[in-house]
């Protein structure tokens, strides 16, 4: 199994379901079908198409450690995270492996990596921790001879702490437990915690504009990015920390989003917080979606508002309590309080609160004061633990579930609060009808989970039979559906995952239509006039 | 006097000058030499270089109404308000008058006029309030036939209100005070309240950048834009209003700071916020400089920060106090106060507070905690109310100023907290050695006015004795030290009054250097191929 750490597992280790969770999936989705996936030794790479010229110059700038073409690990830079990503692989296929994977150790070993690949015709994927779960990571050549992957592993250091402004200066490459350990050893923190924490990279943050699941408190990466540098195929753009300016538009919001068709981001300063003193985690249950929907508008509308503010609707409430092993007793009882209060079902909301002790007394009081007020039930601070304990557990989740023949995936948006019921409504509506098979629906769920004052974004998980042989053909309609519904409810493309190629079809309007692409285009083609960087990402 | 509303002065109102400001201006620049300006009548206005046709299809296009050229309305459009506007206006120069003023009454007016004048060969300066002190709309021609100012002021609704989102979306014309009045109808506000909000218009804060002396709560007014409509020679930009998205690099931000290079801003959505039942601002004393960047660091980077912060140095506290007439018994009392707490002289600080009764009670208590750990000293709520009294006067009075023969200007910046001293510092005596003659020492104040957890603003004011008949030659020679010591301590070329010609010469590292230069470049020869918007601004 470890053999598949990163080829078709998240993290190598498959956790088993849970009694409740199998009961449930069965009832749900109707007998479930094992699936084993391919061993990654047994996958079929093609052979490597890089010119040899180009390998021996690579050699030369990156040292032979630095340039890796052997079966292993260009499968392994297959692609990203996503639910095709993952289907392909686990069926053994690695045809879309990169014919090599570039490990620089320096961030001036990037600009020459460039050169060499602009002359040799060979495209450049960046790498950063490998979740994209939008096809962001797939190696596509483009029109050029080759393609490799440029993983920044090895740029993975803390290069300065200012604790006067309360920044830090990372290398792109690091992943964020490291970067929180290094931040920790000095009272500092991030605060970004996306459910790929675990192996995503700073880098990868910047660049796909990452929101994380406190992103209520502590904003968006986006927010935190103060500067970065950026390698492009025509010299380095250099944005120094700011924390304000009018100095013309800022050039910052261009690097962020743009997903390695640009450049390369070798440097990033982050705005840090001080290690927060008290965490408190607690359950509530709205009555129901519309109520749920608006005390979240409320807690956004007000000052005091909790770092992590999440809504389940009851299908994800109800799936995500079997799923987690609540069952037995423990259900019962909680039952049998949700009765008490006359609620039947309901939906599941977590309130986050991380700071002093004086800030999160006050920011409870006032949420509880909004909670009450709508009648929302309260769970306590076990049912916190609970998510807390689980909080990135879904990633792993979703390998036992493929194992077991299931689809599993999920795809996200946002918009202003007066849209959020007809988005809701049009994306569930699409899903399920692409997803039933004669009488077999699937399990769409959603949740709320990033507030902003004017709008919330939307995650939507999917449940349903896999079409063994056919997964990814079944996906694909899918996901096409969801797109058009996204669209025609007024919604973004992507609300925290990026565009990649899942959303090209649906990213025009976010991006002001076709005066706004060509802008974009303009600018791709002054800064990569051949086009090596990421061909076939984000610009339809 | 009436005449010259928007000619030589801010609002047609000319302050008298306090006994206290008289004294204190004697005492610091010597003998004051009045300076009687110009008449509108009798400015020298160029004859109009507006092509026959094009004027006739400009008339067609807007009607006889919305196509201005005689002598009056050009002069009266001949730059913004920055003191070389205002030298070169009392000095009854208007050799810098656009060729013609155009006056749409409709967004889709506007795509026929950037028509007319690309095939005509003729530039377009969008102008909105008047209010650019920065030479944004000094009507230069460039490599054009002719120049015109088109003035917004006509594209002045409220265009609707979404209260469940707490968006409103605007025409760009319209100006602060009258947007404020038709939000507050609704129980709504923006609470962007900069030192122009009688006379600035809302696409002039998307386009420049603007933060407002509230930014520290409401935020910069780049956070408040959700979406806007931009027109371009190549047709239209519409990005829709968005609460949070990672679908590609946020376009948004390329029209904010654009500054009329790439488009005309036909319609933005803002968020607005209930309007705050309670306002409360307050006076405090710094002991020193030093004691009040800590405080106001602090201030910053705790959760429960004032909306308005600002700290004055020594130097403007006792010029602010003397020229806002503060003299006699009240200038006695607050000495001996201050004597009793053991302070002389000190920096005055003003914390305000607008939102709920409970919200800013919590908050003023947090603060307090923070303000009495550092001994600074409480003037209480008059000094707040004077201050807030006095919170535009700053315009009206400089026009007096400048009838007495002084020499007065503002420029600002911003950088991390880490580098704020030596910012502070480098401009201060940057501005005192090129304003110095002989003996005779010009007066330099600094206050800080926006606070963010990683940084903060530095706003200086300059008085001197103007060189009479060489102010321009005097201001541009101590305008080229300041932007130089800007540009050595690692501050923004400006924080908040945007680029336009004042500073070109230091844009480039706020932009990237060449390569973000370049891509600005690219963006703009796509939108404006011709290069008729707003040439010989921002870019360099």
């Amino acid at each position: 199994m470890d053999n598949n750490a990163t080829w078709t597992s998240w993290g190598g280790v498959r956790p088993e379901l849970a009694p409740s969770a199998r009961t449930f999936l069965m009832d749900v989705l109707g007998e479930l079908t094992p699936q084993e996936p391919a061993d990654i030794t047994a996958a079929i790479v093609p052979a490597s198409r890089l010119p040899k010229v180009a390998r021996a110059e690579l050699v030369d700038a990156l040292g032979a450690d630095g340039v890796k073409d052997d079966d292993r690990i260009r499968a392994e830079h297959a692609g990203g995270q996503s639910y095709v990503d993952l289907v392909r692989r686990r069926h053994g296929d690695a045809s879309e492996a990169p014919d090599a994977v570039l490990l620089p150790t320096a961030a001036d070993q990037i600009a020459s990596v460039l050169a060499i690949c602009e002359a040799a015709k060979i495209a450049v994927v960046p790498w950063g921790g490998g979740t994209s779960v939008v096809g962001g990571l797939t190696p596509l050549a483009g029109q050029h001879k080759a393609v490799v992957a440029l993983d920044l592993s090895r740029l993975d250091q803390l290069v300065a702490v200012d604790k006067t402004s309360m920044t830090a200066t990372f290398e792109p490459g690091i992943r964020t437990p490291a970067a929180e350990q290094a931040l920790a050893a000095q009272g500092l923190t991030l605060g970004h915690v996306p459910q790929s924490f675990e192996r995503a990279s700073l880098g990868g943050y910047v660049v796909t504009r990452s929101a994380g699941q406190a992103s209520s408190g502590y904003g968006r990466f986006d927010d935190l990015v103060l500067g970065c540098r950026m390698t492009t195929p025509r010299g380095e753009l250099d944005l120094p920390p700011m924390p304000g300016s009018a100095a013309g538009p800022d050039l910052r919001r261009l690097v962020m989003g743009s997903e390695g068709t640009l450049g390369i981001v070798t440097e990033v300063t982050l705005r840090v917080r001080p290690l927060p003193a008290v965490k408190h985690y607690e359950g509530w249950i709205a009555r129901s979606w519309a109520d749920g929907v608006r005390i979240m508008r409320r807690l956004a509308q007000t000052g005091a508002k909790p770092d992590i503010a999440r809504l389940a609707d009851e299908a994800e409430t109800r799936a995500s309590l079997a799923m987690s092993g609540t069952d037995g007793l423990k259900k019962r009882g909680l039952d049998a309080w949700l009765k008490l209060h006359g609620v039947a079902g309901g939906c599941m909301m977590i309130m986050g609160y991380e700071g002093t002790a004086g800030d999160v007394r006050h920011r409870r009081q006032e949420v509880r004061r909004i909670l009450r007020a709508d009648k929302a039930v309260p769970l306590g601070a076990g049912a916190g633990s609970s998510w807390e304990h689980n909080r990135f557990s879904g990633a792993y989740l979703r390998d036992t579930l493929l194992d077991n023949g299931v689809l599993v995936e999920t795809l996200e948006t946002a918009t202003t609060w007066s849209r959020l019921d007809d988005l809701y409504n049009g994306v569930r509506r699409a899903l399920t009808e692409a997803l039933t098979a004669g009488t077999q629906l699937p399990l769409v769920g959603c949740h709320i989970s990033h507030l902003y004052p004017t709008g919330a974004s939307l995650y939507f998980t999917v449940l349903a039979k896999a079409d063994a042989g056919r997964e990814i053909a079944q996906w694909t309609a899918a996901k096409h559906a969801a797109n058009a519904a996204i669209i025609a409810a007024g919604g973004t493309a992507s609300h925290h995952h990026a565009v990649g190629t899942a959303h090209q079809e649906i990213v025009g309007p976010d991006l002001g239509g076709a005066i706004g692409l060509d802008a974009l285009r303009a600018v791709k083609s002054q800064l990569d006039p051949a086009g090596i960087l990421n061909p076939g990402k984000l610009l339809p």
